[in-house]
Order: structure tokens, then C-alpha cells, then sequence
């Protein structure tokens, strides 16, 4: 067993050192790097290493030793890393996976039990469609959630450095034991991506005629079933225990909706007690989703504004909602390529709204609630 | 057996008479009358008609014989509103209903076989979150689709005239077999529809601190979720054939999924092929979707840019992109109420990328591409 944590580690003064330069592991390193902490970059691939540093994430060859490292490599590859730099240093270790009970059943398999105190895991919740050093930005995680999930033997002062990791990085915590985030990530990020990529997948042998009537509700559920892969199997493979359940359950319901569509009623209708029930459940699920449907966060209100597809629109409306005073909380533009008009959806706070529908009504845009 | 369908009814003249003022309904009263058609309203309860007079949809008593039927009443009770009007009247009778297969089954079943040339199926596709005449508006289906879907027996003349209609409101018509049609929202709408319930279903239960991890993959996945359970279990029930096919591929689909994720490898990895297939063959789906991800129809480059959460920001924004001469195709915010930061992700032609990133960064913008 190396040194114990001691509660001078608190204060995160580098060296860091990160193994993994991909997009979060590139991205930390510039957020720290930024803030004058030494980083330490470590890949398997020279190449991703190279260019990570030249972009200004930290340098390959660091002579201090680390007193943390952050551990970004591919999920299946987390606990054999986590392990190999436990033993290979007296730092504090941490890691970004986006499941924590696998890399830390790793770890335990092949660390030393008495090294496994300075190991903490946590999750960056913040991502991009794009992946590589080059993607990497010193503001990926600025506003964004970082869980932290400290296991039985965690030391407190570990816990307390990887938090002013999150923090340098300009994140917001949280702290949740493993299995509570695994569950979380399950239900909130894993499920909704497996359900995406299942409904897309029945598109694939559609004729594409009957894709012409798609519209904005199957561009919405479809979107992330664009995402990788590759990276996504082992994030399934890695939280299916987690995942199993939730999947059963959807199962079961699926089970119940297709005996209930099978059921004519005598009157030639269906028995709905089920699709209803089903229907019920989803809405109830979905306001409890923060940041949409008018949540207990902060209760928003749409509204829909018609716009010319033409440039220099979009200016002309936000300088008008602006010159309401009402700040846009959040945007959505529902409007297929190529068609003439676009709808704009402003959501903007209660207090808001009849001002920015005066104004907006004022300067002659057509304007719905 | 009445009147045939003659060719001088392909001219849309009027009176139109509406059978269901609700959102549809009065909404294609709102743009035929714009136009100048006359058009007469029809509503069980007397306040909705009485509604949508009152903000100028049409008149709910117009002495003149009605030139075509528009009937926009409850799925449930489409098909007997169809049959009733091709009784009463001589007009081309045409319904909104979302799923054709079955007002036509009612239909046949309670019509003359003769008036049934003048019934033609019809779909616009357009709605809001919002119900009932007040939410009507006489520009809903400016650029929307609007499928068409004549039977064996629908007299050509009559499917000019609904065409007709389509195009008054300013829709894009797409004309599909009753069949073809209902294969084709089963896919594109119904199915992501249960999908998005069922994902949403499994949050109702969980802790509040795990829906603090959302984040907009969740949001998008969920979001039509909360759409009206009593209008979708109609929907639902009323395509249960087409719809039962695809739910039991997904249903074979997750017992696949399942079984894979039970098994265990011998290194303590999990059986990936399985979910490969599914994310893969998701990802192949995905990138059909219209309107999105690059399809063949318009190529689009994302930019990202990230703003700060005060008013005016977007305006600054769109004003310098607008001055970059790009036109901003899409747009999506990802952006958590309460964070100090989002991100605008401006999709635009691959030919504006340059300059606009040049524009942009040039005003002090962050630009990610």
C-alpha cells in the first residue's frame, strides 16, 4: 500500500495526468491547462497524444509526479487502467466512464484493496457528436453536470480533490453512490438511446415515400440514434445489469399493448385500457424530465412564431424577443429543409410572455400561445 | 345511389362544410376562408362551432348545398360522420383522420356502396400541443404534408377536388394507398410515439436526484411523450394492424437484447453483437429521417456556438450570422434552464460553413464545428 491521502490534497495544484486524450480526456486537459495547472498527457495512440498537445491540453512528457489522473480511455478499458495507475503512482485516480459499477468491480479484481482509497470514479456528463483530440474544447463541461461517485473505501480527501476537478473544469456536482448513478444513467441516458436506436432501426427498410411523411416527432426520438456504435455497445454492455431491468419492464409492456391490440371489442373498437395506460405513464414521465414541459425547476412558456425561410429572420426575431426584454430559456425550430415557412418555438419565463407577444405581435410577426 | 362525381368539381369553389371544428377543422376553415370559400360549421357541441365562428373559420348556418365535406371529428368516430354526410349530401366527402384504414372499413360498412366513389381519405399532417377551435390558425398547414389516399372505388374527379383543398391550405400533397399510408405513420409516428411512452414510463418512478443527470438526448427522446393520451389511444387502437407488426419486431428485438445482456463472456465482458445490430441498423434508420443528420435531400454542416444565458445574446447572435449571409437551415439549443451557458447549434448549408465561422468568430463568438 503507497501513501494514504493526506488533506493537503484537497487544494488541486497538479501535475495532472491524463491517459486518454479523446475528446473528454483533450478537453479536461484544456480547461486545466487554462488554469495553469500542469497536465500530463498519456495515449496509447502517439498520435492522439501529439495532437492533443499541440492544441494546448498539456505535454507529453511531464517529469513531477501526478497528484491526479484522470483515467479517459474507452469504457471497457477504464478498470485495467484505473488499476495499472494506482499502483503505478501515489496520485489520487479518478475516471470519466459513463458507468461506474463495471470499472470499479475491475479495479477491486486487480488493484491492491489498500490503493483502492485513492481511487474515486466520475462521470463528465457532457459529450458532442464528434470524437478525438480535435474535438476537445476548454468549455465542454462549463454549466454541465459531473457526477461523482465515491465507493465504501473512498478517502474523503479523494473524494474532496476530484471535486475541484469538476469545479476547475466549471461543472456542477453531484455526488451519488455507484449503483444510484448507474441506475440513473440507465434510466435518463442509456434506455432513452437504446429506445432511439430501436425505433430507428424499423425506418431502415421503409420505402422512402413513406419517410416523406415524417415529421418533427420521429426526428426528435430518432436523433441519438445517430451516435456511435461502437462506443455505445460497450457503455450497454458495461451497465447491463442496471439496464436489464428497465429493458424488462419495457418488455413486459410491450407484451401487454400487443395482447391489447389483438382484442377487438364487440363494438368494433379496440379495448384502450392498456394503450391508454401506457400513453398515461409517458406523460407523467415526461414533465418530470427537468428542462422541458414546464418541470418544478423553472415553469417556461411556449411560444410559436411563424418565419419566412428566408436569411436573416431568425436576427430580426431574436432582436425583436430581445427588445421585449424577455430572455429565450430555450428554442426550437420545427421546420423541414426546403419548406417555405419554419416555426420558431420560444420558451420564455411566465412573467415574460405577454410582453413578448405585444412586441413581437407590434413588429409584425405571426405569433401563437 | 346519388349524383356521380363530375369533372367541373375539380375546381374548389365551395361551400365547404366542416364536420368537427377542433384544431383541425377550424384551422382549414380559417384558410379557406381567407381565401373566400365559403364554409359552413358543423360541431356536436355547440360552443366549439359557435368558437370557431367567432374568430372567423366560417358560419354555422350557410343555406347552400355543400360542394365538399371535410369531416375532422374524433378518430372513433370518423368513419359513421362519413357515411352519414356521403348520405346526406352530394359533395365529395374527404376526413383528417390520422389513420385511413379504418374510417374506410366503417365507412363501407355503413355507406352505399355507390356514394363511396365520392369519399376520399385525406391526412393533414399538422397539429400542436394545443387543442380545440381557439387553437386554430389559418397558416397550420403552410408547407406541411398532406397525404391523400383514394380507395379503389374513389372517383378521380373527387380526389382532384380534396388535392385542391390540400393545396388552399398551402400544403404539399403526397398520394399514398390506404395501406401504404398507414404502414407509413405507423413508422414515422405511431411507433416513435409508443416509444417515447415507454421510455418516459420508466422516470415516473425514479428518485429525483437521478432525473438531475438528464440531458437532451433524454429531453428529445421524451418530448412527445407528452402529447394527449385520449386522442392517441384512438390513433392507436385505430391502427392497431399496421402498428402490431412493427411493435412485435421491436418486442423480438428487446428479448434478443435481453438474452444477450444475460450472458456473460469468459474474460467477464458482456456479448456485444447483438447490440451492435441494434445500434447500427439504429444509426442506418436515423440517418433517413428527412431533415436531419445529412440526409440526401439537403446536406446540412452543424456550427456550434456557445452563449451566454442573458437577454439578447440570440439576437447578437442571429444578427452576425444573418450578416455572414448563411441562412440558418435548423437550429437547436441544448441548454439546461438555471446554467449560466448553452449552446446554439446552427445548422447551415456546407457552403455558408466558412463564412460564417469566420463572421462569427471574428465578433468574439466561440465556434465549435
Amino acid at each position: 500500500m503507497k501513501d494514504t491521502v493526506s488533506d493537503s490534497m484537497n487544494e488541486l495544484r497538479g501535475p495532472v495526468r491524463i491517459v486518454g486524450t479523446g475528446l473528454i480526456g483533450t478537453s479536461i486537459g484544456l480547461a486545466l491547462t487554462r488554469l495553469g495547472v500542469v497536465v500530463e498527457l498519456v495515449d496509447g495512440d502517439p498520435d492522439n497524444a501529439l495532437m492533443a498537445e499541440r492544441i494546448g491540453a498539456g505535454a507529453r512528457l511531464v517529469q513531477l509526479e501526478p497528484q491526479l489522473v484522470v483515467v479517459a480511455v474507452p469504457p471497457d478499458h477504464v478498470g485495467a487502467v484505473i488499476a495499472e495507475q494506482l499502483a503505478q503512482t501515489d496520485a489520487v485516480v479518478t475516471d470519466a466512464a459513463s458507468v461506474k459499477g463495471k470499472p470499479l468491480a475491475d479495479a477491486k479484481a486487480l488493484a491492491e484493496a489498500g490503493d483502492l482509497a485513492r481511487y474515486v470514479g466520475s462521470h463528465p456528463m457532457a459529450g458532442s457528436e464528434r470524437n478525438g483530440p480535435l474535438a476537445g474544447r476548454a468549455d465542454l463541461f462549463e454549466g454541465a453536470t459531473w457526477a461523482i461517485t465515491p465507493h465504501e473505501t473512498s478517502d474523503p480527501a479523494a473524494v474532496e480533490l476530484v471535486r475541484r476537478l469538476a469545479e476547475a473544469c466549471g461543472a456542477r456536482t453531484v455526488e451519488l453512490s455507484v449503483p444510484d448513478h448507474d441506475l440513473a444513467v440507465a434510466r435518463v441516458s442509456h434506455l432513452p438511446q437504446l429506445m432511439s436506436s430501436l425505433a430507428a432501426g424499423t425506418l431502415v427498410d421503409a420505402p422512402a415515400e413513406h419517410l416523406e411523411l415524417s415529421g418533427q416527432g420521429v426526428r426528435d426520438v430518432t436523433r441519438i440514434a445517430a451516435s456511435d456504435p461502437g462506443l455505445w455497445t460497450q457503455i450497454v454492455a458495461a451497465n447491463s445489469p442496471a439496464l436489464s431491468g428497465l429493458l424488462e419492464q419495457i418488455r413486459d409492456e410491450l407484451d401487454r399493448l400487443l395482447i391489447a391490440l389483438s382484442k377487438e371489442k364487440p363494438n368494433g373498437n379496440y379495448p384502450d385500457d392498456e394503450v391508454t395506460a401506457v400513453l398515461r405513464r409517458g406523460v407523467s414521465g415526461a414533465v418530470r424530465v427537468p428542462g422541458k414541459h414546464g418541470t418544478p425547476h423553472i415553469e417556461l412558456v411556449p411560444v410559436l412564431v411563424t418565419i419566412p425561410d428566408r436569411p436573416g429572420q431568425l436576427a430580426r426575431l431574436f432582436a425583436d424577443a430581445a427588445a421585449s426584454g424577455a430572455n429565450v430559456e430555450d428554442l426550437r425550430i420545427d421546420h423541414s429543409p426546403g419548406r417555405p415557412v419554419g416555426e420558431v418555438e420560444l420558451a420564455v419565463k411566465p412573467a415574460s410572455v405577454e410582453q413578448l407577444v405585444e412586441v413581437l405581435t407590434e413588429r409584425g410577426w405571426t405569433v401563437h400561445r
